[in-house]
């Protein structure tokens, strides 16, 4: 009687949520988001193929910004242990989008948020995370999209699912190839959660692959950039926030370079300019103001010149990028979920209608 | 000939971002946001008068969450020095709402963002900050309303101004007063700065005096809050965000003794009663969906029940707090400024119908 008593414990226990989990390295499942090939399973670019002269820059291109792993299984549970490399905080970040994870699981054909992995918070060792995405779901298989760190490099990642449960490789969903390079706008800096940059969430709105190369404060029209898209293959669209860092002397002067690279490399590519956001630091700064005003006035006649002779150019000007409530940043430049969904309102459909042109859709 | 360069050098110095300043106690400043007059200047209750038994409770009301410093300056940059008291952060809460500061301006009849106090990050000493809010403003007197962290205490704060320039308290220009109790939702766990929560906007949005009182999951209709209710004087309304923290047990057991309390004290103010918002976790998690489900149908009952017998009892359902895209949360629990933002939409003009019953518009 005793026994029985304690088998019926252990199968009504292995059942919940405390369930013994077994733990696959996600290098082995899909991981999507590189531009390029590399055998570094969590870093956007390899910074031994491609170098910058910027320490800055190698240490972003190490991050996993944008990066997502796919994978099925019919675990009830799903958790996840994994590590970062130590990568400081900004003063607008959370630390679920610095380093967090993010998961969406398939429900009617729709990515629907499941849970987040909450990073180690206030105790050592801080960068060695294990967390709970999800918990006591119904039976059945579920088809599920992981988000990485936006704003740190992942030395390695793990996932746990039920014991007797199985967990597969997904093939990636995502149709086309969109890459979208940029600032740290596009990089995310104030998104709450890595799935919330504009970038992923036009991707999962629309079910097109996007790349997020957002390169925090350093997406200044380098020529390094330039080699690195021209390398990339199979690309359909390039998105450029290519103006919210640089100068407007850096724009007039770079601009022309920067695209000559990308369209030898990518001749028939629709390459569509964001024009930077009015930002919220010029409501009463008089020098960001004119400083800002500059950059802005660069951009469009660059780009309004280049239109002429290159048909496949486009420029999306950016008064609503940010509302009109002045609600819309973390900290004045930055924009929060909110901002993002502002900015999709605008650009989504104008990116969308281009992109039919060319059979993106 | 050298002597008129260095006075002129001097005098293009000063005029800039980098002029002298001087430091004044925001303490001697106008601090609103207090339910119950205190002589600790940046703390919202006094914990050796309200007592809670509880030392997480403590260490809240000890916060200046709600608590904002108004002043009315000609200085053309606005600085501050602060400390803070070490609080943890959530993986939730960017540092800017949890130890920032956050300035708005007076332009044209509207309160507009002017820029964030940042607090210092990633080096010591962590809790000792200083920060521009703004810098390079056009001549002439501004009304600045400047809010305070939302989840630390603020052991001391000075706002810095241009050595030549006045800074004076500005009385409370807000009507009214409103006071919001609540949870984790109410306090601002992920607003990105501390004047984002949803009391701070609904407050500026339509010029009325809204006292936070959230208390981060540990808002359960406890009488101590109850009892402290009871003694602000000349309330216009309450706002209750009380079904976020409690099981369906509490609900059912506490809310009536809660009622009364504040009832007795308060014969004909409003309560305003926010059902909980159905949360993202409950998307997959079947365990969470019938906690949260419990707990709605607890607090329908309740309130209902109440209304019967109290005519100035009201009851706001939740079913658009959170959009239906599954993009408001920034852990599947707690609103980012988007989830704000659609719960502003949903019970702002609510509320407003109700306030106006009351003379309160």
């Amino acid at each position: 009687m005793r026994k029985l008593f304690i088998s019926l414990l252990v199968v009504l226990v292995s059942a919940g949520a405390s369930a013994q989990q077994r733990y696959v390295d996600a290098a082995e499942l899909t991981v999507i988001g590189q531009p390029v090939p590399t055998d570094r399973p969590f870093a956007r670019v390899d910074t031994s193929v491609y170098k910058f002269n910027d320490a800055t820059i190698d240490r972003y291109a190490n991050y996993s910004t944008g990066l997502a792993v796919l994978f099925t299984t019919d675990s009830r549970n799903i958790k996840a242990r994994w590590e970062t490399s130590g990568a400081n905080s900004g003063s607008n970040m959370a630390a679920i989008g610095q380093k967090g994870l993010d998961l969406y699981i398939k429900k009617d054909g729709e990515w629907v948020f499941a849970g987040v992995g909450s990073p180690a918070m206030n105790k050592a060792p801080y960068d060695r995370h294990e967390s709970t995405l999800v918990a006591h779901m119904e039976p059945g298989v579920k088809e599920c999209l992981l988000y990485l760190p936006l704003f740190d490099k992942v030395d390695n990642l793990e996932i746990g699912v039920d014991q007797e449960a199985f967990i597969r490789p997904l093939a990636n969903p995502f149709r086309h190839k969109i890459v979208v390079k940029g600032s740290s706008i596009t990089h995310g800096a104030a998104a709450s959660r890595p799935g919330m940059t504009y970038a992923a969430r036009f991707g999962r709105d629309n079910g097109f692959y996007c790349i997020n190369l957002g390169f925090s404060g350093k997406s200044k029209l380098q020529k390094e950039y330039a080699l690195l898209l021209a390398d990339i293959e199979d690309v359909d669209a390039f998105i450029f926030d290519t103006f919210s860092n640089p100068s407007a002397e850096d724009i007039y002067g770079r601009f022309d370079e920067f695209v000559d690279i990308v369209r030898a490399a990518h001749p028939d590519v629709p390459m569509i300019f964001l024009q930077t956001e009015r930002r919220e630091t010029r409501n009463f700064n008089t020098d960001r103001e004119a400083f800002e005003a500059a950059k802005q006035k660069a951009a469009a006649e660059k780009v309004r010149q280049r239109m002429k002779t290159d048909r496949h150019i486009y420029f999306i000007t950016s008064e609503d990028f940010l509302g009109d409530e002045h609600i819309a940043t973390a900290d004045g430049t930055h924009p929060t979920d909110l901002g993002f969904t502002y900015m999709l309102e605008s650009i989504s459909p104008k990116i969308k209608k281009i992109l039919k042109k060319y059979g993106v859709r």
